[in-house]
């Protein structure tokens, strides 16, 4: 059985931005903390819905019809399918939960 | 698609205690939120995992050899099938994720 997680403690030990780290699993969903700053790619999930909570900063998820903007404490849900540019002015630091890691170039990670 | 949902103003909206309230969906999964004090009755869930956040107190999850306290901001995952009993000595704000709502006699409610 995992142990518990602590979600300040596990964000504080992430170094890269859009790079998630994995700190949990339930029913076939990974958990997972991540920080960025400035935006990704425009990208889209087929296979899953991509679910954020925002744990410090304000985070905006671009969307091809309007962009919604989290902040502390806010959930929401990309569908599978849905376009999406994450952007952040400042460090944003958010918990995503999915069916796998999504920080790669196909999940919009931008360049190094 | 659904709009961003505020877990704190979800949380306050609780008005029963170890009752789920549905805030999101994702991936076949529902997120929940609930309040919790005094302790539900010993009990597990064989078909799902079962997911807790900590957003404001303290609740221990009493497992069969062990006890799991957690705090703000704390994560931890019951494995399916194993019995566990939350409790909670002041008001305890949490959220849940899992297959569907959990809090019923067989999710271990405690009777009104």
């Amino acid at each position: 059985m995992a142990e518990k997680v602590n979600i300040h403690e596990a964000l504080a030990s992430v170094t890269e931005h859009w790079s998630q780290k994995i700190i949990g699993e339930a029913n076939g969903q990974l958990i997972k903390v991540a920080k960025g700053v400035g935006e990704t790619n425009w990208h889209k999930h087929d296979d899953q819905d991509e679910l954020f909570i925002l744990y410090k900063g304000h985070l905006t998820i671009q969307l091809r019809d309007r962009d919604v903007e989290l902040y502390e404490g806010d959930l929401f849900v990309v569908p599978r399918g849905v376009e999406h540019c994450p952007r952040a002015e400042n460090e944003a630091e958010f918990l995503i939960a999915g069916l796998n890691v999504t920080s790669n170039a196909a999940g919009g990670k931008p360049n190094a």
